[in-house]
């Protein structure tokens, strides 16, 4: 995959501001400064520090040179669908205990998120995700059988689906996540080591292809104890993370 | 304040989406269209996609046309921050009754989150907000004194409290905003009317001024059953929500 230019410039940036060369309050290399370096037009150095911005790095620049954000850092695509991968990415070390796994016809529900007809064949699992050997959240993961034969032929045990998934091909392009708070049901509260009714934190995730086409639903619940969700959002920017309610369509 | 070209771009194809004269599936308007309809160069009109990429609202278009993503919508830097904002922007009727505003000496954690002096003078308060007059949020606002005045000098039963700081001159600039779940204590399941230990959506937010200053730390418990959160990410773009988890540091 080659980088378009105002890509290079963001992941340059990007780095100088995640390696603490560029500390929250330090000026960032002037528009000059970047055209030089990297050989550029003012073009794509302005859509790198635009992206930046969008992504509440550096703070808006109006008519004087834009200073590093105190922020919170962005999580790479691969770690919003991979726990595994975001386990890693933080230092920690993951596990997994696959409590069960699946061939069924798809209910109501299922064949709504993943857009296939009811009745049509899914594949699905229960799997206790540990942190450092402490169980930390419970991922129930559901496939279409065109993806889920992939999981099936695969030791969920073993590590990444996500990996395995990517490894079989399958274009993983785009996801939607939705957070809520859930009561521990026996089941998870007995796998999780919790009280029934203790507060976790659910995300409902669904991927897709680049066509759109539903690749998994998956329904995560962490301990809030040892996980939650963070970000920065700068003015002038819309955030990409919206509170939504039902109540309006239905009043 | 004036747009940059880029912006007006920006904003405007997400009026297309968001209007859904755009909808997912639906091509976007080539570059060399939208250079003829802005009389704009490429630069601007590649910014302006490359920000839209970003917020998730359209495929990367690598070597084809990008095409609109079924995604959540982004929601304006205002709504971020305003219960009240949020609610006129999604047709809800937004109200709140002030359960009590008190000006005292900060706490520990109080002090670190507006990084003041423990002791110095904080104004907070707590207001149960309501959605079509049913109750769906408890806020927990905390201000240091030099924005807290605003406030004390407000009316917190009239209507949104980020107005009357806007109003007052404040430069509110970014927030950083976290997330997890906590069971009602006995005050909240009160005012929610909800059971004791209740399964609450918390959002901890800091705002801070474009120098950096806190303006406000806040602490908001919504109903799961009202209020959720969402956001869409595309693949090859880093998330700007990001999972967190203390576990590493500590272990």
């Amino acid at each position: 995959m080659t980088l378009q230019q105002h890509e290079i410039i963001a992941n340059y940036l990007r780095d100088e501001i995640a390696s603490g060369r560029c500390a929250p309050g330090d000026p960032l290399p002037s528009e000059s400064e970047l055209c030089a370096q990297f050989g550029s037009s003012r073009g794509p150095v302005r859509q790198a520090m635009s992206t930046l911005r969008n992504e509440g790095l550096i703070s808006s620049g109006r008519g004087r040179r834009s200073v590093v954000l105190e922020t919170i850092r962005t999580q790479p695509f691969d770690s919003v669908i991979s726990f595994t991968q975001w386990c890693n990415e933080s230092g920690v070390t993951p596990g997994q205990q696959t409590q069960w796994m699946v061939r069924k016809p798809a209910d109501k529900p299922t064949a709504d998120a993943l857009e296939i007809t009811e009745g049509e064949p899914i594949v699905s699992l229960l799997r206790l995700r540990t942190m450092n050997g402490v169980p930390a959240m419970l991922e129930r993961l559901t496939y279409p059988l065109w993806v889920g034969q992939h999981v099936l032929s695969f030791d969920p045990d073993s590590g990444s689906i996500y990996q395995r998934i990517i490894d079989c091909g399958v274009d993983i392009h785009h996801a939607t996540r939705t957070i809520d708070a859930i009561a521990a049901p026996e089941e998870d509260a007995q796998l999780l080591n919790v009280e029934e009714g203790a507060p976790l934190l659910r995300m409902h995730r669904r991927a897709f292809t680049r066509d759109g086409v539903p690749i998994e639903a998956s329904d995560d619940r962490y301990l809030p104890s040892l996980a939650r969700f963070s970000l920065t959002s700068v003015r002038g920017n819309p955030s990409p993370l919206s509170l939504v309610s039902d109540l309006h369509s239905a009043s």
